[in-house]
């Protein structure tokens, strides 16, 4: 089997490490020069993206911005899975709050922001603790923008001025009081089939991820039955193939859904080492037709991600149950260059693990590290 | 870093998946063209042997019958781990068995034989149930031959007669009915540290590992201990650094050395799966200088090999915790293609996994399967 990923990061690079063994054969199309790369090595491979499309027996992503022509180039292929809907919906925060109204799930209170006039009949009704999302990567990065006072709103609509908002309109929720944020991770094949991952709890730190912990401590059967009901509501209504990541806040025994990414997910890297099947080979046991794997987890599992730096962490490999992950990137802020994998056969012993890490690494670039290790210690103390 | 490792076949490939999240480049000799390849693709890189050396940080080896001229080229570099030294006891009977000896280890009575005239003697001594070992890999493959009635020896002479025993001696020992094969792997590093695997229990059929079971079901805290003394003892003598493999004969309480295998091993490869940190990579940690991992087993395992067929087995993944490796190699009879691990969090849940498998598998090029399921499953119902 060959697959051909769009997107040529550590996505890519680690569906191409769990497609080995079971000979799928990944390339992967770079979409800034339109070249097609050995995942691993980003060696560029000498054949055009119409010649990679035609070999291959499957086409995926590892992002959901991908450019629209390649996109429509690929979907006509009809070996694109996920669909290019379901990429969309990745993609375009109007899209996504569509499919969860027209879905019944919960989300987040919000509005859609065409023009910035309408802002005042929204902080009316949602208040003015906002959050400000671009519907669309269209701007700089994922710009994003808060409201925490009436007052700043005149100095807010000047920011946005300059925007194209009928373009790329703004989706505008109200900031949630969250207790924590969860993500859930499954896969679904084109039967309708679905295996999920067992929740994670995810920390982010200005807008990045930094450490997931999986199976997510204190999680009760209601919560975990809520979270399923969510995705198979959605991979359904996608008619989803592959794999798919539900971010999710956690508002008393309430999940809101806060994201939803069409692909294999931050989140889900601990399975590398800590469930029977990787969400990397589930994503291609989905999408090539294969019967899809067990998502038992089997230990407690915390990964750390490594972001703006590059040090030589090898001797933190000497940590019980420390596996290190590098996605072979040269440095730059910000980057996420590869992850820690720390599993244990209790959450004590976990805590006592992420310490350990926590202590040895800088604290300016794995800035909640020891907060995180102190509070999960603590929590195992009770 | 980089890793220069003679041979490309399997385990190289392993190897080089195994090493690539960490941020380990692996290539490999094919030592019948002297050429340096891609352990993933063979795709031949343009560089010579003398400079892969030179840019490698470590050279190892994934068989130890590595020519000469080749292996004293690595040794020279200083950068050979394990030592040619250890390799030449995994590549020269009488050099293990001499070893063996010299640290007290028990293994099979024997004698080594120059001339066929002494094998007289040596039945004399040992009786006329023997078997006979090539001790290099100087004859056809692995050239052995059985004595089962003393009637039977002018024959065998008559076949041996042509051969130069003088340049590789025959190891002739006793045939020793034991009640299983066992094996246990460890990795040792440059500072002495060594972390055992579980002993794994291996099913050979003509000469073949066909299924390991790990950890091997049925072995008490006594036995466990002393195939570590022994593997210390072997680790330690031969200074050791890597992965090592030592294949044991069980009977009753005892533990005979039947083999010793400088590097990863095809009964090792259920830690894939089955294992906190996998042999590849813990061969790449020990000559590497990165820390051991740990080897603690997850869950019970069973690797089936598939040998000298190459079906279509993607719906054998619908199986409770059936993964899938293959070597991408080419079809000969008697290759070993791939392999299955199967997991699951007890016996008898493997004894049914091992069931379907060998339900679904064709009894002729799996001709062990069935039986081995059988017994699994009645040794758990016990």
């Amino acid at each position: 089997m060959k697959v051909l990923i769009y997107g040529a990061g550590q996505l890519a690079r680690m569906l191409c490490l769990a497609g080995a063994p079971l000979g799928i054969r990944v390339w992967a199309v770079d979409v800034s020069t339109h070249s097609v790369v050995d995942p691993l090595d980003k060696r560029v491979l000498s054949m055009s993206i119409e010649e990679a499309i035609s070999e291959a027996d499957v086409l995926s992503v590892e992002f959901e911005h991908v450019p629209e022509d390649l996109l429509v180039q690929a979907e006509a292929s009809g070996k694109l899975r996920p669909s290019s809907r379901a990429i969309a919906v990745g993609a375009d925060r109007v899209k996504e709050k569509q499919l969860l109204q027209g879905c019944d799930i919960p989300n987040c209170e919000h509005g859609i922001v065409t023009h910035t006039d309408q802002l005042d009949a929204l902080v009316a009704r949602l208040g003015s603790k906002l959050v400000l999302k671009a519907s669309r990567d269209g701007y700089d990065g994922y710009g994003q923008w808060r409201l925490s006072e009436v007052d700043q709103l005149s100095a807010l609509k000047t920011e946005l001025a300059g925007l194209d908002l009928n373009a790329v309109p703004l989706v505008v929720e109200k900031m949630i009081p969250f207790d924590r944020e969860l993500s859930i991770l499954g896969a679904r094949d084109a039967g309708g089939n679905i295996v999920f991952y067992p929740l994670a709890e995810n920390l982010h730190h200005k807008g990045q991820l930094h450490l997931s912990l999986a199976p997510a401590p204190e999680v009760n059967g209601e919560l975990e039955a809520k979270a399923r009901e969510i995705f198979t509501a959605i991979a359904n209504e996608l008619d989803y193939v592959g794999v798919l990541a539900v971010e999710l806040f956690q508002v008393g025994d309430q999940l809101l859904v806060n994201e939803i990414a069409p692909r294999v997910h931050n989140s889900g890297h601990w399975s590398q080492q800590g469930a029977d099947t990787c969400q990397f080979e589930n994503h291609l046991r989905a999408i090539c037709d294969f019967p899809l794997g067990a998502t038992t987890s089997l230990c407690q599992s915390a990964m750390v991600n490594i972001i703006g730096c590059d040090g030589d962490f090898t001797q933190l490999l000497g940590i019980p149950g420390c596996h290190l992950h590098w996605y072979g990137k040269s440095l730059r802020e910000k980057r996420k260059m590869g992850h820690f994998n720390l599993i244990a056969d209790s959450y004590g012993t976990l805590a006592k693990s992420l310490t350990a890490l926590s202590e040895a690494l800088p604290q300016e670039q794995f800035p909640c590290l020891a907060a995180e290790a102190k509070a999960l210690a603590r929590q195992c103390a009770q």
